[in-house]
């Protein structure tokens, strides 16, 4: 077969491929990262990259218009490699999205670190990983037990443990260690499983050095924690689009991804290089030894989850929605490929189902739903939004397909909620001038999911755009026609850190209306399927990946939030990543975690012949139907 | 550095090694085992090697003569390599005796089961490994728990396991093979430090094959059984020398050698490459395939599990004697390099100090002593003699160094108890003619440890030696001067199998001497050390790899057990195999070994003052004190 040499630019980065094989696939290869919402498909068209060098074949496309095949533009899904190539990727079609707003480029961001609801002090203080420091008291004639059993009968001292392991690689070195040691060491304790693992023996006392970290795993963003596991301390909070995007955006886009030679190693490898980097960044940010990290507690989505341990996600799409395991074992962190301390652990939140996954157990541990005697929904806005409904005596859940709209992915000029997106905005309805507000009060360079919840109530009300998000034929210098259609100038270049004008399209708002009548048709289905009405819920938490701010009032503006008194909303920002740490740092939040996990029920969207119903009833802002949203109605 | 090509014959076997490495230890990397009982000192003068080209610097030896000088004769040990050799190994250095007495080579040989004293019935039957045939639900839209979730549940309905484990290998098979199994699988269960773990899942019922093996790991045999652990048959036991016996004859040198360069490595390969041999033999001759061997049940001395398990034994000869570890976890056999099935578990039979392992614990357990309300003895005959003493209130134990010669090795003719060792002799004191029985009642090959054990009372009684052993001086066809010194012929070569005259020689004489010098002394200090007489004792288990005949009463007249009614004693042949067996095949008598290991006390001899003289006094048939064998002076 041969073999061709493909360079792609500006990473500079080159790998070798067999004739055939698609530029996109090659790209992953490389380690090149490319946008990709439909997974290879030649439909989203967001794979753009320009030929510099060499000889394709390639499928006719509407996604490529004249002007760009001229400059040499090439879907990378559809066009096969036939010789050395050299590839530019264009910024619009790199996944780091920050390289085009800011012309740099970040592997990942710090970010806010979340709150959680109940606070840090809810549960018992015990890691996921605890070290102990030990004197053994030196063996002579009259106390001449084994090295091993010496090393229990002292831990035992300090703890009950009735059932403790330990591996061949601690034994093969624990005469030499503890000799050497002069008797002092200290012992890594790790709980796996209903048993204590001696997950690494030390000399000296390093009990002082005990750190973990906890993972959000997300289908379009993972956020990491570095956490002290003595003190509790939060050291870092960072975020990173998940790699895997470039497989598709949604988790079946991937499942189906999976299936292709090599796909699910591909996939496992781009989720865990992601969060390899970001462990790399947080520990030397904080001066922190790997060999320092211990463990490792993850929640995420069931597919996330699965692809994270390189196990088969099939069977997730497939009816009846089996996945291989909702409660995952603890493992090596370095069987998963996780690079912290070679013997450190590897733990995930239990889940519900196939679409219910421990991102919602923890969210749910985190707002502590199951302990309230009123009713309360959680409503996790991510790319499938995720909702429940529950109280201390029963727990259901269900799942939406929104898309990452509001975590600034597939919206033109999206971001993450990180430093510099507009998160705030207000427009003046007579001369369309708008004032916004970034994190980080820096200049802006792109629009967080909650910047886009303030911008369409506010184009509503300058009236810019009609209820069903279409701009109005107005001239001004802010609107403007592209290729793309019309598009609102929001800020303009000069005035930003990117490197053109920061805008929202009709295309925009029709992803956003998308994303936010799928949630809200979810809320209003499982309301209806438990015999409920929205007035019966006491509380409201609405989660997800915007930072510190949401405005609550015009979430419910834009319909998708349900019409209740703002009283009773409470914004927990990333509750999964929140209720991860309380785990991590409580083996009793992990028993909790389980009792969630195992209680709540899932409702199947899919099967509800109302659902689609619903969402097209909700593709309009706030609604069709306005005697849902009285509060809207009373207003006008 | 130089590379120089060492070939071996008669097994043609070649290795690349540096210059000045010594031929003994490029045979040991060859895999070409030598004998050797001082472990490369160049002492005892056993790994004699004939250089047939290629130049060598030596160092003067008294134990090559000057005739072997004129042939090519080298000490392996003190023989640096300085060019490409080619060197012959004679058979009377090669660690495979059988190969000097047979003219043929084997790896190892079928032996005689060793018998449980209590019986096979008396322990629940749980073995380590056990397999369950699962016919699992298939799910539907209302049964849709993950595949792991089932298949613990439909265990879970057959037995009671509250913490149960998995491995990540097992989980990345499970949804495909579930599915293609059409939900009916077996799994395989192990006991795994007080839990229970999935150790394999296989498609379909293959619940009627489930194989284990036991061992006993000695210092200078290792025996092992096949045994179908769904019906507790004993398919095939199988003896091979410890290869190991290439680094020297007794613990002490070998755990000496450890500490040399790769030494620790080689010792584990050694033991390791014969027990792997001996699997492959068993499961050929029996047809069975190595993936339906699931566990492996190991009893040795502590140092051998150490050196099993590639565990530095360096601290169990320095004060106070600590080993690494007695009691050591379950582990998978892959991870010491044992060939079973890859998830296959290895399991060691807790011991209780350095110099009493768990092949003593296996014994007691075997005898029962630990239930008995009267005082019994444990003597096990091997390179390391083991005496335990106790009864159900107390269990205490000691060890002394008495060489392989009872094992057949380190004395001339001597042979493992196997097919054609001679083990029953009589002496007609006229004429000297010699009456024999065989191992399988075939010709002679060599002598067993029983037969010498025979041979000697049968020589005094002919008055062919006097009670310290010597030779008398007597004219006769069947003795003779050898260059060791005088010989008496058992059988004639043209009489036997083996390739010349099978003898017994004062050398041999004296190493039988010193090793039931050293048993019987062992014996004697621990019953006084616990304020006890010989009298006072109610049953004696002999144990040790005679096959299946011991005359006791020969034993005693040449004062290797004590002088005590002959109905006491109680053969038990290789009580550690037979203790390891009631391991593998239940988890009560893994328990219960726990508790003897826990329970039993060490007594180290070498701080006794009285050992010396008590073993010096010995040094004579039966002994210097004639009061101490009454019934052997009533006799005369």
């Amino acid at each position: 077969m041969d073999k061709f040499k493909v360079t792609f630019y500006p990473d500079n980065k080159s790998i070798e491929v067999e004739r055939g094989k698609t530029i996109l696939s090659a790209a992953i290869s490389a380690g090149v990262y490319i946008n990709s919402s439909c997974g290879g498909d030649g439909v989203c068209g967001r794979c753009k990259v320009i030929l510099k060098k060499g000889q394709v074949v390639t499928h006719p496309t509407g996604r490529i218009s004249l002007e760009e095949r001229s400059r040499g533009f090439h879907l990378a899904c559809l066009t096969t490699i036939q010789s050395d190539l050299e590839v530019e990727i264009p910024p619009e079609s790199r996944l780091d999205l920050e390289l085009r707003l800011k012309g740099l480029y970040s592997e990942s961001e710090e970010i806010e670190a979340p709150v959680s609801v109940l606070g840090d002090e809810i549960f018992v203080h015990s890691p996921l990983a605890t070290k102990l420091y030990l004197e053994l008291p030196e063996p002579n004639l009259e106390d001449k037990i084994s090295d091993l059993e010496r090393l229990y009968r002292q831990i035992r001292r300090i703890q009950d443990i009735p059932i403790m392991q330990t591996g061949l690689t601690n034994i093969r070195r624990l005469g030499e260690l503890l000799r050497s040691a002069d008797w002092k060491v200290t012992v890594t304790l790790g709980k796996r499983n209903g048993t204590t693992e001696i997950v690494l023996i030390e000399s000296c006392d390093t009990s002082q050095k005990n750190l973990g970290l906890c993972f959000d795993i997300g289908t379009t963003t993972i956020s990491g924690q570095l956490v002290d596991l003595n003190t509790k301390q939060v050291l870092g909070t960072k975020a990173t689009y998940n790699k895997q995007a470039s497989f598709g955006s949604d988790v079946i886009t991937r499942i189906i991804y999976a299936q292709e030679e090599d796909g699910l190693e591909k996939l496992h490898h781009a989720v865990i290089d992601g969060m390899n980097q970001m462990i790399q960044e947080l520990i030397q940010e904080h001066n922190i030894d790997l060999n320092d990290v211990n463990c490792v507690l993850c929640a995420g989505n069931t597919t996330m989850v699965h692809l994270l341990l390189r196990v088969e996600p099939t069977y997730i799409r497939r009816e009846p929605y089996v996945p291989t395991a909702n409660f995952v074992p603890t493992i090596r962190a370095s069987e998963a490929g996780i690079k912290i301390n070679p013997r450190g652990l590897l733990s995930c939140v239990p889940g519900v189902s196939s679409y219910v996954g421990g991102d919602v157990t923890a969210g749910v541990l985190s707002c502590g739903l199951h302990h309230q005697d009123d009713l309360s929904i959680l409503i996790d806005i991510g790319t499938n939004g995720e909702i429940v409904l529950g109280n201390k005596d029963f727990l259901v859940a269900c799942s939406a397909s929104a898309g990452p709209a509001f975590e600034g992915s597939g919206v033109g000029c999206g971001m993450r909620a990180s430093k510099g997106a507009i998160q705030k905005v207000t427009i003046e309805p007579k001369n369309y001038a708008v004032k916004y507000n970034t994190i980080g009060e820096i200049k802006p360079r792109g629009i967080c999911g909650s910047g886009y919840i303030d911008m369409i109530p506010e184009m509503l009300r300058a009236g810019l755009i009609d209820k069903s998000g279409k701009f109005k034929t107005i001239k001004d210098k802010r609107i403007r026609e592209s290729e793309l259609g019309r598009e609102f100038i929001v800020a303009f270049k000069d005035e930003s850190e990117a490197t053109s004008d920061i805008v929202i399209t009709e295309a925009d708002i029709e992803n956003i209306k998308r994303a936010k009548a799928a949630i809200y048709a979810a809320c209003a289905i499982l309301v209806k399927h438990m015999g409920l009405e929205f007035s019966q819920i006491n509380k409201i938490f609405v989660a997800g990946g915007f930072g510190t701010y949401l405005d609550i009032a015009n979430a419910i503006s834009i319909g998708l939030l349900p019409d209740l008194d703002k009283t009773k909303f409470i914004f927990v920002g990333n509750s999964s990543l929140a209720g991860a740490r309380s785990i991590l740092l409580s083996y009793e939040a992990m028993k909790e975690a389980s009792e969630i996990a195992k209680k709540m029920t899932y409702f199947e969207l899919s099967v509800e012949p109302k659902y689609m119903d619903e969402y097209t009833a909700a593709l309009f802002f706030p609604h069709t139907d306005l005697s849902k949203f009285p509060s809207l109605s009373n207003k006008k």
